[in-house]
């Protein structure tokens, strides 16, 4: 029986409290004691997920002693689990050569994941650890953009000639050690991609067949070049496992695997999840000091937003001078259209992340969108004009914030639907737009078109 | 070669424009024909993700003529890669013989995918179409809740009794007819798991070694009552490709794969989104009313919202007539508050989603967020009362625009990680948590604050 770790789950039950409970005993040990050998007996067993599980838990000097005291067992899948702001903390405990160490045992596309997150001249000296064939080829692929399928794929991949009997690749199997896979490639004499057979397909052929006989001539095959975001559409599109990425001759150079692609998308649409609320990444775990600037921006843009606010306030200032009911309801068309707006915008941006929207029905889109503003906005403009009618017993108050309201709704759907569209035409991040943007012409739109109203109708 | 739909890609290059080049001609076709023969010939050798593709870009009535037309052949995977809301319209689209004649080919986790969505009465006449062992099995599957292991997982699973040699399991596998699987498991003579080899080491073994010899003891089993949350967790932690799902005797009742679980890791972010941007769930496919309707909650909460800060200004209504500046400053507190507030919102919605938050590190996480709070607020609240300052040349408006601004900000870091916490322990959705109910009171605490402060400055 081959020897794994134990992990947590079998020895205490459910997963989580049975990680809760570890992460107690951990700091305790830390706190107290100076002992790297208790520390490893406390690890021993674990699998390098729960181990990133556990240091992502700690204080930062904690994690320092825990790392510093796991030094020598150190396993560099771990910094693999770690979130990235963590990883170049704990990366940064090592110095280059003990780095390189560590790395030598990983899978290229794992090692390569890890160099990236290093300074140019760090990871040009870890290189030099690494044997010579090895680090020029670690080089070549770091030059290559991070979101493609050249960043994305691991170089060691089986791949079997069409002529080979069953038999022939499964010998060839046996005698290589290979990361786990899960479809056989078969290629022609130029190692040219021609099909390929699910594994658990693979184990049911007789052995005497030719590969050429059993392979699927699959059409899932990744070009070198291409973006993440054509990548996990594949996979979704077509619930794959595996799939071999080609050169533009179709030689098979590497394989982009579920697992990889699962963190991809995961990774993609909690970026667009910060976006929308303001943050450019999760700052979880970073710093009070990088969080609080990392934050400004979003808000500098609120100030400004705020100083327009009250630029167009200070301009209808005369109005200001005729009724204090006006002062009053001035707020509330604001609000009503920047949160319709984000309403809008949140469909809009999760649609073109999934491809659902695009120049096909943008144009379907933005009108059915309007349509809701218009109902919406006809609805809750009409209810809140007779309420502010009966507050202050003037139907001029009434008018002013019904159409207020009505309007800013109408462009916010309008903005919130074009605003990201346009944004992902020009290859921005249609995350980014909706907060900043959105909210401040909303805001400005909202107190001006109350307050111009407001002199319109008062003053005729 | 066995014979496999060609897809759209290896016929016309890039996968998104010839899906977009396929829409296209199709619409032409429905559009001025009723010839199902050319809609046949026209999605011949299609997979049925990519006919569902296909299918989510036309016009309700393109779609009508489309399903209609294909009905004679139409595969009932198509179904489960539509949109829910597009689902039940197609399901629609057939009697329940026809229905049932369709899903009779599915996989069972895919049939009980489907029937959930049927209403009860209809999924009870589908039912009686199926063998009496099978509906009766569905039945019993139906009634469990959606969100656990049991509706997640796939019947037909594969076990091998711990005595058997790997030449044994291996003419097993051949004989039957299996979906996909990517890992062995083992059970004893009770089908209690013991233990399981992933595909790629399997087929590396001798033929006559035992399989209790080569499997690894995986501590990777998902109780039967498991919820979406805990599966999730461990497949990403340990990365796995299949797990076998144990009922409270250790005894194998079925697989949860990869590609489950993907689809649920992003059905929950994507959920997650939505709620941040004050939505149930996209309705990106839903009609003009149902979306109006659906989004008309949120947007009564920013009523009452509105109509508390209303009440708020209309208190401290003496106030304004002091000074005409403050009227100008007065949305600015609100406005800071609010977004700041959102940004510490989303950090700990997404940190809670992935369990990066918990009773172990939630004193810490709120500690930084208000010393966050109070950098930022201190910097910009500063800066804008200097501001305010300059342009009023009254010192005391800009105490109270600093003042106001920087206590909001700092309730708004307060409330932004407890209300996602607080709702969390609840058993609520977090997501759901920070729009509506942080808006409101940052907003009536920001008018609050800034009139309060005027008045007590100004009075005295």
């Amino acid at each position: 029986m081959s020897i794994t770790p134990k992990g947590l789950y079998l020895t205490e039950g459910r997963l989580v409290q049975a990680l809760s409970n570890k992460i107690a005993s951990l700091r305790i040990l830390l706190d107290h004691s100076n002992n790297s050998d208790e520390l490893n007996q406390l690890m021993k067993g674990l699998y390098p997920s729960e181990i990133a599980y556990l240091i992502q838990h700690l204080e930062e000097e904690q994690r320092r002693k825990c790392v510093l005291g796991l030094k020598s067992e150190f396993n560099a899948e771990i910094l693999l689990f770690l979130s990235p702001s963590l990883r170049k903390e704990v990366v940064n405990l090592f110095d280059i050569s003990e780095l390189s160490q560590i790395l030598i045992n990983l899978e290229s596309d794992d090692v390569l994941n890890i160099l990236r997150d290093l300074e140019a001249i760090h990871y040009q000296k870890a290189l030099n650890y690494f044997p010579v064939e090895k680090s020029r080829f670690f080089l070549e692929r770091l030059r290559h953009p991070q979101h493609t399928a050249c960043a994305l794929m691991r170089s060691e991949v089986l791949v079997f000639p069409d002529y080979w009997k069953v038999c022939q690749a499964l010998e060839h199997i046996r005698s290589c050690h290979t990361p786990r896979f899960y479809d056989v490639f078969v290629v022609d004499h130029e190692r040219r991609f021609l099909g390929s057979i699910e594994l658990s397909a693979f184990v049911k052929c007789q052995e005497d067949e030719l590969l050429s006989e059993v392979m699927t001539r699959s059409t899932h095959v990744i070009p070198i070049d291409w973006g993440q975001d054509e990548i996990t559409f594949m996979f979704r599109l077509y619930e794959l496992i595996s799939a071999p990425v080609v050169d533009k001759d179709s030689r098979i150079v590497g394989v982009i695997t579920v697992d990889d692609v699962m963190r991809v998308i995961e990774d993609k649409v909690a970026e667009d999840f910060m976006h929308l609320g303001g943050i450019h990444a999760s700052d979880f775990y970073e710093t009070v000091s990088k969080t609080s600037v990392g934050r400004l921006n979003w808000l500098l843009i609120t100030v400004i937003d705020a100083i327009l606010t009250s630029l167009v306030i200070q301009y209808f200032e005369r109005v200001l001078h005729f009724k204090q009911g006006l002062i009053i309801l001035m707020p509330i068309a604001a609000a009503m259209g920047g949160n319709s707006g984000i309403q809008a915008a949140t469909v809009a941006i999760r649609a073109l992340a999934t491809r659902e929207l695009n120049a096909l029905n943008s144009a379907r889109f933005l009108w059915k969108e309007v349509s809701v503003s218009c109902f919406n906005g006809a609805l809750l403009g009409g209810g809140l004009g007779v309420l502010a009618f009966l507050w202050f017993k003037d139907i001029r108050v009434g008018l002013v914030l019904g159409g207020a309201v009505l309007f800013n709704m109408l462009w916010a759907g309008i903005a919130g639907t074009l605003f990201p569209m346009i944004i992902a035409r020009l290859s921005g991040d249609p995350a980014l737009s909706s907060g900043p943007l959105l909210t401040t012409t909303t805001d400005v739109f909202g107190y001006g078109l109350f307050l111009g109203l407001s002199y319109f109708i008062f003053k005729f």
